[in-house]
């Protein structure tokens, strides 16, 4: 019996992301695809998919969602996603929101987005990172799904918090591929800008740097400074994110990681330093790490789009709905 | 009830593609992979494929490999090949080869590659493209796999064959990633030598020529001259390759088109000109045509390793095994 | 003693090129750099420049610049271009204009593009290609620089005119680098959509057909059939040239190239196929020719914003001033 | 009048880079190539160059070249390189050494490289980091010239080593394009490795540690923990080095930035993130900085193959030799 899901947020690359995924998945029935403007077609907007998926992208609205839906994942740029997601749920519609707007406290929220209108809904949403939450996310009606900066990030550093020494900043070293700064037409995703480059772009000061503060924190109750630099390098799709942080005494740092993520079937643990092209593609998370007296080396790998959006998402969707976590999950890579 | 298969040649990059599609494949049973060497194991190979697929690849023996397999897939160099396949066939092991051994008329194969040391199986050899030798295929032992460029370049073609006037040469430009050239490292899949660059290789002698050419006067009766160049351009996977013909007359070509590949579902008609992203990991082959007076503009894509090698192998694999065609082959594309 | 120059149109890619040739011009002295909306300086619009030039790009006014310029170059989207130059000639400026504005004959310029408003100047400008028009520009007042698809195709095709069949149509299969789509950002400029692709855009119908075609008919007196498609390949610089077409006899296709460029500086006749990285950053067009029986296939290189824009446009600068025509011409390779 | 100078090691991207410079140096005059090899000449190993230097690349031989050249820049792989220099100095000709030979001191070369056979001139060896070593370079038969990551790396840091706590440890992320790995076919240099991908090689391990960490602490007598992580990117030149390090006190950054390098030509300090694209193709040293409380971020972006290589060997031959330091480097980027 077949769990009825729509998409809002169609368009853009995550939407498609999550298309691909719930085309073939065995339980979720996709329904709906919605976007603010509508009047496309997924085949022609996305000439990959045709005669994969003949299926129209409408003006998407709560209320017909609503009837036909049983959970909505949106997919649509912060400040939009919550007003729709705050009318699904008041319809009794569950939401997977891949937006920053449920991510934050809302002290936080406020400072580095906007205005919050949907306090509500809120107070009762579950960070989607499921190796950390999995059991909140289970009976959640709304998970706000991680910024793929974070989710490389937090995955590399959470298993090390209790042995890294809060007197010494952290520093993250982000570089993420053009996908991440999504469709839209601007100079920074213009062809000759990334191309034979790569520079930073709101270092120190980027958005997601709250987000991963924010989760170091209430995992530890102590306060980090954190210096992230994200950077864009000329590749499509995949993120790479080295962590570099002080430890408060000596440990097995591979043996800690091994244990902290035994039963983790996305998360791998490398022996060598991670790439991106192993990952795409999928939802893994691979991480490398390396001692040097009390510095400690963290590199993590992923899909920013997958692991980092899309097929994440849906791995929350399957908790929610008590599904194997793996359920339709894309684990083969675009190698070569 | 399962059909247990194996690739020979698993190491490379068809090799790879192989086994991707096979380990999710409803009814082939990956039970064997081999190479020429032998000693390592997918999931230290190729590291994208670590918590995926955990096999060895042994050093591949015919004898072995009659034993466990009904069917083998052979992703290895020319020369090679025949000497596998000769064994296998002679076990009653059915082969489809990915290799040239089996494409060519004996005297065309003795002239573009080396002596041929399994002229008996060579005569029933069946050429693996299977929108145009799909009853062959059925009852074949060993199926040929077309060449990448051969099968962007026929696909175009052949439905314009009865139109296309012999008195005037063709011309074929083609395209292709770098993985085509394989994994070995040479000055020419050196990074610095194909990033920001494009240069043709073999023109109008490359091996494929007689390929195309061969089959071309098969489906015709007349002799036609050939030219066709071969390109490198900088990127990893996909291949467009752009024809330019003459017409005896006038004809609709959309419509000639359509109407030849009306049942296929591999095969999409495109309005506008086709892209390699469309194509990307998944089995199409997108067309589009366009006509001049006389002169005809056809432009063909394809995944040079998918549907030019591995997933067209498998798609053979299923007609040879009375399975639906697409039976586990891959239909959605690497985008964005 | 220097000749006063300036560009307008600074602000482009082309503008940029014209710029980094004419900073260390022996002769020309940059004094004047201009653009439609003004309000910029060189040093901070292209970061690459600080310290190398630091000179304010002003609100171009045709009469300002007639004060301080012998000559300039207008590096002007067509339409705008004639509107300028118009003016400067009035005031008794030498113009070399990079646009499509005084390319072709009336006629053919308002069929593909827009109505003229310049008809005067029309009739005497210049075709700036140096190897078949020197004589001609030494005396222009106005020379039409050519466009960079029109600039390869016709180098390689013209040394082959008197031996090309006129009853067979002619192939141009051409691919660019994406700076040759301009600094706009369109989703034809986006990463995403260029990176790990290829596809033709406006085939036949481009309007750098039109160029190739006047220019071959007005050295043959023949009508030829010109089949032009273009294509966006994934590099930044560069574009290559594929010609096919059909002699009328058997000729020494490698002498009559030699010969005819015996005496070109700028001309490379090569032994293997051209490739982009050894013209990008020079004005060399580089030719390959090769015959099979009566199929022609010549393959010329050029840098896109050089040979095809900016370091033509000087070389023809060099000719009107009676310099020679090397002055301050880059020929060392952007290699590796 | 003329200084005569050579390049061993021709063949590769650092000699190449050499030569692209040397052939219109105002002073220098290249009147030899050699490399191991020999048999080769500039114009046919480097297509690009043809027409612009026609010149035989001979089996390198020191007695043969101290004939012709008052200094002789080396390309060549470290301990190959210190055999020729050693026998160059004692015939009286100066030497440019890119290779890592002379860089370091005693015990650290021969713990992280081999064994030196040089131990005499080793002694006497200037490290050619002009901005900080200009006086000795003036007088030194002998340069040990820079490796790439150590000069991006020291540029940054030096400034600030003052202010720097050496109880935190220094993280330097590290980013190459491929060209640092040399023309060598490897698999990490296949197109198919690198396109589409970034990853680490020898993270805290790689050799050029060793050098950043000797140089921080013979400029502070202080003892550091260096952890350094280089990258490859897919790009073919250029380098981006992110240094993540701890402050004493608090500090104007921008300001220390600026006065110490208030004279330095080639020294570019940037208001907004650095890029590569801004560097390639010149001797430039563009470097950004950011103060987070206590962290201190510097980012400097530099060409590998010139600044990190072949242009500053010539800006240190231009001291050796009393010449303006900026005489023939290039300083116009390869933009767009």
């Amino acid at each position: 019996m077949s769990i009825k899901c729509g998409v809002v947020g169609a368009t853009g690359y995550t939407g498609l992301e999550l298309i691909k995924i719930l085309i073939h998945h065995p339980k979720f029935d996709l329904v709906y695809l919605g976007s603010s403007e509508g009047g496309e077609n997924v085949k022609t907007l996305f000439k990959g998919l045709d005669r994969v998926l003949d299926m129209p992208i409408l003006k998407a609205n709560p209320k017909d969602i609503a009837k036909v839906c049983e959970v909505v994942f949106l997919a649509l740029p912060h400040k939009a996603s919550m007003s729709f997601a705050r009318e699904l749920l008041d319809f009794g519609v569950r939401v997977v929101d891949l937006s920053a707007d449920y991510r934050l406290k809302l002290k936080n929220y406020e400072e580095f987005y906007t205005k919050h209108i949907d306090k509500e809904h809120l107070k009762d949403a579950v960070y989607g990172l499921p190796e950390l939450y999995r059991e909140k996310i289970k009976n959640a009606k709304l998970v706000a799904n991680p910024g793929c900066y974070p989710t490389a990030t937090l995955l590399g550093l959470i298993p090390f918090l209790p042995y890294i020494d809060e007197n010494y900043p952290l520093f993250i070293d982000a570089k993420s591929g053009v996908s991440g700064a999504g469709k839209k037409c601007t100079p920074n995703t213009h062809y000759v800008t990334i191309n034979e480059n790569i520079f930073a772009y709101n270092p120190i000061k980027h958005r997601h740097s709250i987000e991963i503060k924010e989760k170091i924190e209430e995992f530890t109750n102590k306060e980090f400074e954190i210096n992230f630099v994200p950077q864009l390098i000329p590749i499509t799709r995949g993120m790479l994110v080295n962590s570099y942080v002080c430890l408060k005494k000596d440990i097995d740092e591979k043996e800690i990681l091994r244990e902290f993520y035994k039963d983790e079937e996305f998360i791998r643990i490398r022996e060598n330093p991670v790439d991106i092209k192993s990952v795409s593609g999928t939802n893994f998370c691979d991480i490398f790490v390396m001692k040097n007296n009390k510095s400690l080396f963290i590199s993590t790998a992923i899909d920013n789009l997958l692991r980092g959006a899309s097929s994440q998402a849906v791995v929350n969707a399957n908790i929610m709905f008590s599904l194997p976590e793996n359920l339709g999950i894309p684990k083969i890579a675009y190698i070569p």
